[in-house]
């Protein structure tokens, strides 16, 4: 294992300080229990935006906390959930009184966690919501997860309900629309090689030379078949279609196209699938009135994509289109 | 090798047909000869700013077109020189009246094709300077280069000399400006592991499981040693080292921080080789008043990082700050 790090047990609080550091505009730490949050707190009456999970994603989560994406994001050490104690001060960081929305991928550890901090969170008086993504549409229960992994449309609904609760939106309406973001967009990856974990020091799973792996988790975890490799094309083809099978889109429906990098593969290969994407989609009769490319939510260092359609309706747009500012997302401002 | 393309020979078209699509509300192609320019044509009398080279850098070039930055990219085939008759349209495509400053980094074959590119492009009116990039510390002399090699502060140089364009600043003023920033900018590189161009197929070089090379190029040519793996902290003093020692900073003086990925390495580790970085600049009696971290400038799926530090002046703070927009850097707007 050749990795830029310290001392493998250091790797997610000395990341999270460089990130600290390179930020200071817009982001403050704290180091334990260990959280990010919004450096200006949001206007009183805002609703809050938390989310957190398991380190090696980067930059999600703590790379979208600022105006109209986050108010705190809470890292959990690489591929493991972040505790009760953390997403406890997190969630009250993020209140201003109007309530804080949990936006949780749907891993076992990571619900129960959010879970357990967002009763005592409401035991403190602050109201939470829970709404959990599960975008992935390769598999339905998996190593780490009971029901559809939460993977690229983390992003999206990141976004678009930050929008929502930065316009004014009240809590119900927030958590409505990380909910409608959720049931509109689905993901599939592909791994070309796995990524090793710090503490582990060893892949976290094997591929031939010539084997590629459909369906990959965000850790690695197994997809629905190990394939021998194909073009781009062709593997292209094969995330797309379950995706539109399941989404159904209307003649003329606008989409987001997102093709997100696992974190070990040349920006120049993402844009050779979104290439290919954008002709499957134009044949589907689907308009990509959106895009986002690049690598946003990853699995450390492996090679691999996720593709992800999300069938978007006019608010939906105004909210991608809305200002942001934060490290990872920015536009507008 | 495994990657996300389809022919080999068609990597460098079809992913610049892909970034086209995606980025079609800002930028357009031309397929050939092969170049990338503004979509909204830059208004009458401001100076162009034109800058390419090899693919496998991506984003560069072509990610920074577009407001405040370069109004036309030409990518060469993967680490191949762009030729003199993609350069020449591109160059006027840029032109307005008011001159092109070609920003070049220095290798051979893309200084000579800028060069031939310029004559044509004067035989035409249209006044043309070049800057060149020589900003790597590692090495005097390369594989590919007579004098220093151009490689991280191309992104700074772009950024700000382009803002200096959009300002206003006239043909002088506007390569002027980017030869300061080339002056006062020093850039060092380490790989972990190699990079494969896809005709090629097999990796560029070779290193052991415990083996990294200091001062490696955007291409994976050789740099200044090979050493057994260390610490992200000693790697991070062995990049920094000989750059302020060139750098000569004076006490409080205000750099901008620039950790850079080489395309397979995860953002969290750039951050601890920032968090290193910071602290070294900050005992050096510097102050980093601006800083960039993230996959800027890249060698395909390269692993490893570089470091550059700009020592700044107001005028060049004011030109970082200034509103950009492109695919691939974007803020103010």
């Amino acid at each position: 294992m050749k990795k830029l790090i310290n001392d493998p047990r250091a790797v997610v609080d000395e990341s999270v300080q460089g990130f600290g550091l390179a930020h200071a505009d817009l982001v403050s730490v704290s180091a334990d229990p260990l959280f990010v949050f919004r450096r200006e707190p949001a206007r009183q009456g805002k609703v809050g935006l938390v989310s957190g999970g398991g380190s090696g994603h980067e930059p999600l989560h703590a790379g979208y906390v600022g105006l109209g994406m986050l108010d705190a994001a809470v890292p959990g050490a690489v591929f493991t959930s972040p505790t009760p104690d953390q997403i406890l001060p997190a969630t009250l960081a993020a209140s201003t009184g109007a309530g804080v929305v949990h936006i949780v991928k749907n891993y076992t550890g990571d619900v129960l966690n959010f879970e357990t901090a967002a009763e005592l969170a409401q035991a403190e008086g602050v109201e939470v919501r829970q709404v959990l993504v599960n975008d992935d549409v390769a598999v339905e229960d998996s190593l780490y997860t009971a029901g559809r992994r939460g993977v690229g449309g983390t992003v999206l609904i990141e976004k678009i309900a930050g929008a929502a609760a930065e316009r004014g939106d009240d809590l119900d309406a927030v958590a409505a629309i990380a909910q409608r973001v959720n049931d509109s967009v689905r993901t599939m990856g592909v791994a070309l090689a796995a990524c090793t974990v710090p503490h582990a020091g060893v892949p976290s799973f094997e591929l031939a030379e010539d084997e590629i792996e459909i369906g990959v988790g965000i850790h690695g975890e197994p997809g629905r078949h190990r394939i021998a490799m194909e073009s781009a094309d062709g593997i292209t083809d094969r995330l797309l279609q379950p995706i539109l099978t399941e989404l159904d889109l209307a003649a003329g429906a606008q989409v987001l196209l997102f093709v997100n990098g696992m974190g070990g593969t040349p920006l120049s290969e993402l844009y050779i699938v979104y290439r290919r994407a954008a002709q499957v989609l134009a044949e589907a009769g689907a308009q990509v009135a959106r895009s986002l490319v690049g690598n946003y939510i990853t699995a450390l260092e492996m090679q691999g994509c996720s593709i992800s359609v999300l069938r978007l309706d006019a608010d939906m747009v105004e909210l991608w289109d809305a200002p942001v500012h934060t490290p990872a997302l920015r536009w507008g401002v």
